[in-house]
């Protein structure tokens, strides 16, 4: 299987199988034909604000009509639900919180396949169960019409500066085509191979992250308990064999680093609860394969703990505050 | 606190206290003056071979008379004990298995501090429990002499390579004696703080590496039984947040890198067991200090159950192959 | 809420909401009119052995013909599908191992709803998804008809003997129509409150009967180690506070109890990759709700495991062989 | 090996052994003879209590002098050291918190055997690591004298009542000498094995319980969020495989029972702090005799989380509070 990398790295697409130009030449493939968006929330928003930015009209909507308004005056055209969305544009990105929202998005009564366009190309970037980016993709398929996963690494900041990661699951002969358009929002775009597969390997990427900045705060938090300057630990650890993005680009102890959630008392950045959320998915998919993940369980079960003691809203980061004894104690 | 590093980063050197010159200039400082070895295992064996290249006279020891019939031939000489050493060299190396170990050869009958000579520089490169460190500390200065920990991170190539990490503590005064050595046989060499600081950063880096070990072993084994290729995963993951030292230098998936245990069936490398053993060394520290650990604690139970099962001697990233189904089932 | 219990136990049974007697008459309340049983495996034969035993007549089917072979013998009408048992008795059984077969046998093309007639009772003694019960029971309710949660405890030689604790959800009054049928296959009937309550304290029971056992295993191998007599520590921990059943009744270490499956090689018993089944339930229902289960989580993975290491056909109590170091290490 | 059980139980003693009179009958088996106690704690005032009101004379010291004001005005005499109790007692019980004060009572400048008597028997009741009383018996052996490790299972109100449960370790000549005293304190003498195998058994027991008390609120918070009424659970438990000393005689839930700390905000019983040391004991034999014990490790590292996090002094069974849903998330 290829590899497709785009950004910094080689992009290398093989037209390897049958395409079916019949079915392809029915989608508006002259460039800024209109993009559809569905979901404006804190990532969808500047995600579509980018594609507007390069020069692609804009048609949206969100459930929240309040949240079109600012995409609304920088040009986009706003409309009252997904089919309306799909009755004016054949590319459509979708950005949503998660599973019951993609499916009522796509399949509801007034969704995007009650009016979808033959050969229309549907992008989804919510953080989903991979079993059910496959189902959208076969009811999709069921309307003439071809569905992607394509969720995102990454968060509010690198959405704003289209330095977004995505992780891009599907047909492979569509993949230049949401290539196109993902490359107005993101850094790097990977294809990962058929539909699900993006959402798997960010899952995947979810799941380690998640041991790694929990394995940090224990460890960082245990050097300091044995006498070690924090920014010292950090350091022989970067150089180390126990480096990884926790330790070396969001260290969880704050005076470490600058800019990151915990210089901030751990505001901002990726909340315990969806943390939390995607540690959900990963132990879904892995009960489902009968997958061990022992140190992937725990960590899911030491998030819940953090969402049930006070710590939903904080930046995950701050499982090393909730390690941590007490003042006093 | 003063972080001092040597190699390719920056060197600085502190000499903010009171250095006590008197009690230094006991030891003699002329470079290439004879400096002891007890230890010569798969590890002190290369290291010990690298003072020599260096031109340094080695006087050597082993319980093992046999393990030091190389570094005979290469010139060095061998001695009956490690007080014998003592009396012959005021500079010393150690690199021992364990805690009883290193007790044995500075306390015990026919150790170190027997014979040692005022001022001697006692450096002990073994992974142990940081409170014996401490105590064998006090004893060398009750003889007048200075201990000092120098845990290595690296293994039997870096030795032979002298590309060994060494994490140093103990007093600052004595640190750049000891980097005259250090940097014999290895590229880093940090300084961490008092006596015991080196054994306390090296237990944390490998309590890290541990948990991302074995999170990496999950989440590709995960990643593959979703259909991802290993391949492609290792690579999302190493641009991406989930990026560690074990999904990008030391990947324990075969097929995904070269070079390392996993392309050879999980031999060489670090084994199972002595992963097991720094991560009981983690753990009593972490009870001692009434720090959780979670995710540490469980490395170290996954670790001693392979060992149950068969895997103690294989390298520790076979953790892949614990956790994967077998063929047939 | 009354919590009924039946047996040894007292019964009280109230009729405190309105009860729809046309709905109820609909049924042949006659008692040994035809009762309906589907799935004819190693639990569900002996169930429906001891219903013909009580007198009641009984129409079977099996997706393995030949399953139905013996209980045909006995007098039971076989036919070729759940729909057909629909068709002739009005008081059904299902036995089946998992949640999909179940959606199969009540919804599929031949399931019972295609021919259930107004008023049945549908009992579903399956251990599936609490979810998975209550959809089942919405689409009995479209057809007029009632289901009813009852999944067992205890095992193959508990049916056999009649002996298998019901617990059981669905609407109250029905509740006494389905105990006359459950008592005829079991020692306790209790009721647990709507449907899906029975598949909920069925997988609450499993759960901590998992962590029981895997702890159990754990105390008596570090207590073995650390020289006690196994018997000697069963006898201290059944008589303090570490007492729990898989201690007292089913211990796991050979030679200290005899009739269980640590007394004959671990052959019999409950597979361990049933109990891995049950903990995926477990974990399941803890994600959907939100509920942190770190033990039951890290008991999930451990069955898991054992699973993917020779042990899946193996009695659960085998997680102390596998805990244990191996002969020669 | 004879397991020896007192109280209800059946009384075997074998003297199969050589018994050396000689040595046994330098102490002075006349009983109510003076008993020395050294540590008046919450513990060992109410069974230095129970001594006096069996009759015997009881010498007793504390750190705290305060703490010997009522036993004094009961007619005990208060000394000021170990060693002096020693000088007037040959059969001396200990009471302590914890191994580091074992070693100074015994081994410590003013400490027991610094004036023990030859012959004289040394009753130990603290929970401490098996290893100290190794050493201590064989320090007391030295010495011309006998140690027993004597830890007890039950509280404050147990101690009062002289319902306690001890578990003895030591030569198995001096057991009936020790049990004419523990009877007097305890309902329940049980009979391990050598030196140090009293304090296994504990350790094992408490092991045992805190992974089924943080499994029983696991799993009794599950079935509340899936619906079920928890008295109803508790039941249905209780009946059941899941059945445990948690579950059945101090269940965690507020409501379930009464006469229990959960019935009184976690006040009273056995505080988590305590329990984080009991685990941490079994976490260090553990990992000395390379055991695995998963459940075990992480019930440690969550009880020292709830340390840090405000549980240290409620009642070990607060695991539920800890847990469970915040109100209002």
């Amino acid at each position: 299987m290829a590899a497709l990398f785009r950004g910094s790295r080689n992009v290398l697409l093989r037209w390897n199988k049958h395409v079916d130009f019949a079915f392809v030449s029915t989608r508006s493939m002259a460039s800024k034909t209109p993009v559809g968006f569905v979901g404006l929330g804190n990532m969808g928003s500047p995600m579509a604000k980018n594609l507007l930015m390069n020069g692609y009209p804009v048609i949206a909507t969100d459930v929240f009509p309040e949240s079109c308004k600012e995409l609304q005056d920088l040009g986009a055209q706003v409309v009252d639900s997904p089919a309306e969305v799909a009755e004016k544009a054949d590319r459509i990105l979708t950005m949503l919180p998660s599973s019951p929202n993609v499916i009522e998005v796509y399949t509801g009564p007034n969704g995007i396949l009650k009016k979808v366009k033959k050969g229309s190309l549907l992008i989804d970037s919510s953080t989903i169960d991979p079993a059910v980016s496959r189902e959208m993709a076969v009811a999709a398929e069921k309307m003439g019409a071809v569905f992607m996963d394509a969720p995102v690494s990454g968060g509010v900041g690198a959405a704003s500066m289209a330095k977004l990661t995505f992780m891009v699951g599907g047909v492979e002969e569509e993949y230049n085509a949401a290539q196109e358009l993902l490359t107005c929002m993101g850094a790097n775009v990977v294809y990962c191979g058929q539909v699900g597969n993006g959402q798997a390997a960010k899952i995947c990427n979810n799941m380690l992250l998640a041991i790694g900045m929990i394995g940090t705060a224990e460890t960082m938090n245990l050097g300091i308990r044995l006498g070690l300057d924090p920014k010292l630990l950090a350091k022989v650890l970067n150089m180390s064999s126990g480096r990884c993005w926790s330790s070396d680009a969001y260290n969880p102890v704050p005076g470490v680093m600058e800019g990151v959630p915990s210089a901030n008392n751990y505001q901002g950045g990726f909340g315990t609860t969806l943390m939390a959320k995607d540690l959900g998915l990963a132990q879904n998919t892995a009960t489902n394969t009968k997958t061990p993940i022992p140190l992937g369980s725990l960590a899911h079960q030491i998030f819940r703990v953090m969402c049930s003691r006070g710590y939903a809203n904080k930046d995950f980061s701050s499982v090393f505050q909730f390690l941590r004894e007490e003042e006093g104690q």
